[in-house]
């Protein structure tokens, strides 16, 4: 190393207090606590190669506080990367700088995470390191041999996302996970003792890590912890004792300098504080090679990787499973012909698990599991065997009871690629994955939801556990496509469609109860288009009846009351709003044409389909909780039948409103 | 006791798995397995009265495992509680019966909270605790003198809220709150070694919890802990080592008595088993009486503290708060005239603030607090000091980095009663909130959430920290009022509908930014209605503004660009889509009549306008995530400004569609 660590450090330091001081908003006071840790740990232990972001066998790291955005910027910047730029830098939390507010995976290579939200980094990084441990199983260590990082403050710590990241952690022993904790004692309302008085390793200990403490600005002793994390066979919580805003002599130490600029004193101050004498984003010759020399590290290293991958009779697969490409279907394509041939009434659930006999056995790189609700969510298919932490080759995780922490543990395996996660709840807990299902979606990760018991249908366990106004919000969580088939075929269809978007997250609603399989023909992936005309009226059309999932089946039930009175009526599976909303205009307008009354079912709030009803059409939906008891009494007693429903269209229809 | 806990404990048990197999639908094993420990409790400790279930000074008893639902309701029925009677349990999961799949609040007295999203009732007890202490601490113990006891079962420790309401607790001291852990090692999945490794007594303990063990099948070792547990100052988890389904003789220890009926065969050999010869729901008259002789323990105790009731000087100031019942506001009315002589250009959370300094100063049972916002979300007023284990009569909780925790706590308090809870978090992290946000919803608990941050107009720190989806997914909650007030005036009025509001939940949506006041005129609280005319057309009518928050001065400054063009556009303010929603015909086409261009704008998904806009009105919103600039270069690269939305209006209004 040429230059001495805290020379290179205090380059850190002085980036992000610029960059605040530019922006006037920003959070110095991480970045400059945490300076000295980074700086060893990115000098001396981190592998990677800013000339090769994407390498796959790179270590990951996770900045989990990403609100001190500036340290991954000011390290990605000073090792060598090709963004951020110095310019880019000083664009800082600017109208189209790559360096935003809170680190976006989108917008930087280097940034193996978008974070911010507190609790998830961490939680998307134990995803990493599953992910890790499974294709070393898989392709050996010549292949992927790789450690995962993160670096996440007394806030990540706090979240309760943190016990299920940990428990989940503890348990299948990942060892080449290390969290460094910024162990400032300071949040945003004050001293950590306002809120909290636990004994942090004590915790961690009792969930199976190993907890080693260092002083976080003493260089000797965070190299001891890093040793010591790196050799210790557990996932290691290193204690970064750290002062925050280190270097700020006024207001370090206290949550002045947490989430606010400096201010033009105290950075002067600073300077001088630091003997740090360059103009605001000018870094001294000597330093910015120090930094480029450690940011050179890896480039032999990959080198050898890239000769050992040459040699690798895996490596077709390897790159296919890494790039995200899928194989070919051939399993999936004789299930759809089957089903062509043997009709099912089968609950979608049901149906969701047969479909992934044929997808898992098509695609290797399939990892599911269930928030413990295996047997209800029908997510695990015969040939999975556990991945343990005896046998991290398995193919099935049991979460266990953490919706939240497999959520955001799906997003970090997608994040590292080479698996496609998905993994179960019931719908109506999908609220507790939902700060992870909206991050799945602003980071375009392939992850699937498979969220069964997706209304009232589920019965007796009562409004508690029955979904009314899930499907619909999560059907406005942009980038999220929401998926909610009403039989067997459409379920393997949005299957389909679900794995061959690579950018994005999908999430299935599915029935607990049985449905008839409503179309027999083999035909192309209807579910496609979102929306099609799954029979049209028989008499002259008056209605179209535009449903979805469990009440397709109402729906036709009700076209037939209102055909036998001569009531022409189209019905139309809606699977997908946000594909239907893609379609072009005379598709949307051939299935739902003006001057005909439109009629929408759906087991949960009506909310939102006056968009395809208009004001004058009929929306049949549930505006209230649920109730507990049977399924058939509870369609019966809110009104979801043919019985109920085909009057009213009736008199909408006589109103002479249309 | 005239008869032996295990025959008490035997009743218990056979209700339960009679129920369970009348339903065909339950969870048999929790209840048959925590029989005995319910039993020592509800007979030997509990305090309560079944003569009056809402006496103030019981002792608060959650069952957190709510799917073992038949033990609450069996344990009330047996111990004399008017409700529910046999006749219910043997209506258990179906139409019409209190004695619902997981338990409601709202169905049965003496159940203190609905519970069965995992982990909620743990929190819940959590606040009722807190309310306790605090209510203790102003109004002595000769009022308020009662523990707080919780069952929870594998699956609440697991669950992220486990671990923010297990530090909130350890922190606060809650000496008085008693969790029995339901330590039976069974979840749905099977094993918990299949998902967990941890040492849940250590990490009580990291957390400043007292931590005793007995066996959950011996009396005397149940006595012990409780007693142990009672006598501890700090809270304390009563590990309680049970075997799930305990009589069942062939399926007792499995997972196959977790979430199913036993089946008859099973029934009947566990009937052998206890030596339990009565037909199904019907209780041997010993039994009942030995029951009801334990129901009757807590007569003279509530007739003792009646009598101190009686005495108390406090006694009406006592019965007003704990009915829930508001005091005449005086410092609230004074600053309403203030603000219209002294209009204010702040921030809706700013002028939440300055509410709120007033109805703090009226309302002595308000309890505020923030995740760790506090600065950012303006929930603290000057007079208000903390809440801490030193002193409860503190009115300002420091919640710390646990927005779920916080809000499950403070479901807990309003059940509790004699406070009124209100907490503060980033609008977006209102997604970490949702399950218990829903759960007050459900409750109909008298909780405020005060979301600020609430667009775009968040600014620098970037698309993760801004709200887009979620102003109006929270509107799809049943029976949850929210509101997003457009100036200081609105803010007060809001506030005063969600305080008013005695059986349900609000949530206020506030800007980060400044915003004019828009309303000058002292008048009656026009957000009431849910939307009003801020202003009518000058020219003649041919649109109509409608919007939200700080969206309202946007419609304004169009309006203005479209009245100089000779167009006549109404502006609409609606803060409230529910109370808005509830106004009859009359009202609502007065507002927004046929054959007029309705336009809304809201900084948020365009998705739902429609209800108001119809298809042929213009929606301007946002429909894709954020990103990280300063406010003002937000509003004006997603369009929210004057000079882009007014054309979009004239352009509709010459497209000839109106």
């Amino acid at each position: 190393m040429s230059a001495e660590p805290r020379l290179l450090a205090n380059a850190i330091r002085a980036l992000s207090m610029d960059a605040v001081q530019a922006a006037n908003s920003g959070h110095p006071g991480m970045p400059m606590g945490m300076a000295d840790a980074a700086t060893i740990l990115f000098t001396e232990y981190l592998k990677y190669d800013p000339a090769d972001p994407k390498w796959h066998d790179r270590d990951r790291f996770v900045l989990s506080a990403g609100h001190g955005s500036m340290l991954i910027y000011s390290l990605l910047h000073l090792t060598g990367y090709a963004h951020p730029t110095m310019e880019e830098i000083a664009h800082f939390r600017k109208l189209g700088s790559p360096c935003a507010g809170h680190p976006e995976n989108f917008m930087l290579e280097g940034v193996e995470a978008t974070t911010g939200p507190l609790g998830q980094g961490f939680a998307m990084a134990v995803g990493m390191a599953i992910a890790e441990r499974h294709l070393n199983a898989v392709f050996g260590d010549d292949l992927v041999d790789h450690h995962t990082w993160a670096i996440a403050g007394d806030g990540c710590l706090m979240e309760g996302i943190n016990h299920e990241a940990v428990g989940l952690a503890g348990h299948l022993k990942l060892g080449r996970l290390n969290v460094l904790w910024d162990n400032n004692k300071i949040t945003i309302d004050g001293s950590t003792a306002l809120s909290t008085s636990e004994d942090i390793p004590a915790r961690y200990r009792a969930s199976g890590w190993h907890v080693v403490s260092c002083d976080g600005h003493d260089f000797d002793s965070i190299r001891r912890a890093l040793d010591e994390a790196v050799s210790d066979p557990r996932p290691s919580l290193i204690d970064c004792q750290t002062i925050i805003g280190w270097g700020a002599p006024n207001k370090q130490g206290t949550s002045a300098t947490h989430g606010a600029a400096l201010g033009n004193d105290e950075v002067a101050a600073a300077r001088k504080q630091l003997v740090w004498d360059s103009e605001p984003f000018d870094i001294p010759e000597p330093i910015i090679r120090g930094w480029r020399e450690a940011g050179g590290r890896g480039a032999q290293v990959r080198a050898e990787w890239n000769a050992r991958l040459a040699a690798n009779p895996q490596r077709g697969e390897f790159e296919r499973r890494m790039e995200g490409r899928l194989p070919d279907g051939t399993a999936r394509s004789d299930y759809l012909d089957g089903l062509a041939a043997n009709p099912q009434k089968v609950a979608t659930r049901k149906a969701s698990e047969m479909a992934l006999e044929a997808i898992n056995a098509d695609l290797p790189e399939t990892i599911g599991g269930s928030a413990d609700l295996t047997g209800s969510n029908n997510t695990k298919t015969k040939s999975q065997t556990p991945l343990t932490a005896d046998d991290y080759s398995g193919r099935y995780l049991y979460y266990g009871i953490r919706e939240f922490g497999m959520a955001a543990a799906m997003n970090g395996m997608a994040l590292h690629g080479g698996v496609i996660p998905y993994g179960g709840t019931f719908l109506v807990f999908s609220d507790y994955c939902r700060p992870a299902i909206r991050l799945s979606a602003l980071q375009n990760a392939r992850v699937i939801y498979v969220m069964t018991h997706d209304s009232i249908g589920l019965g007796e366990d009562g409004p508690t556990h029955q979904p009314v106004e899930h499907v619909m919000s999560l059907r406005m969580i942009p980038n999220l496509d929401v998926y909610r088939p009403a039989d067997a075929v459409e379920t393997a269809e949005c299957w389909e469609l679900a794995l061959a978007r690579a950018d994005g997250p999908s999430l299935l609603c599915l029935t607990r109860q049985n449905l008839p399989q409503l179309r027999t023909e083999r035909s192309a992936n209807l579910s496609a288009r979102g929306a099609y005309r799954l029979r049209p009226a028989k008499a002259d059309r008056r209605v179209v009846i535009l449903a979805t999932g469990s009440e397709v089946e109402t729906a036709v039930a009700t076209a037939d009351k209102l055909e036998a009175q001569g009531i022409g009526a189209d019905i139309v599976s809606m699977p997908s709003w946000s594909a239907f909303d893609a379609q072009d205009e005379a598709y949307r307008r051939d299935l739902l044409p003006d001057g005909v009354l439109v009629v929408s079912i759906e087991a949960g709030t009506t909310f939102g389909w006056e968009r395809y009803t208009g004001l004058k059409g009929l929306r049949i939906g549930l505006d209230r909780f649920g109730a507990s008891a049977p399924a058939e009494d509870l369609f019966e007693r809110f009104g979801f039948t043919a019985d109920k429903i085909a009057p009213q269209i009736v008199a909408a229809l006589n109103s002479g409103d249309k």
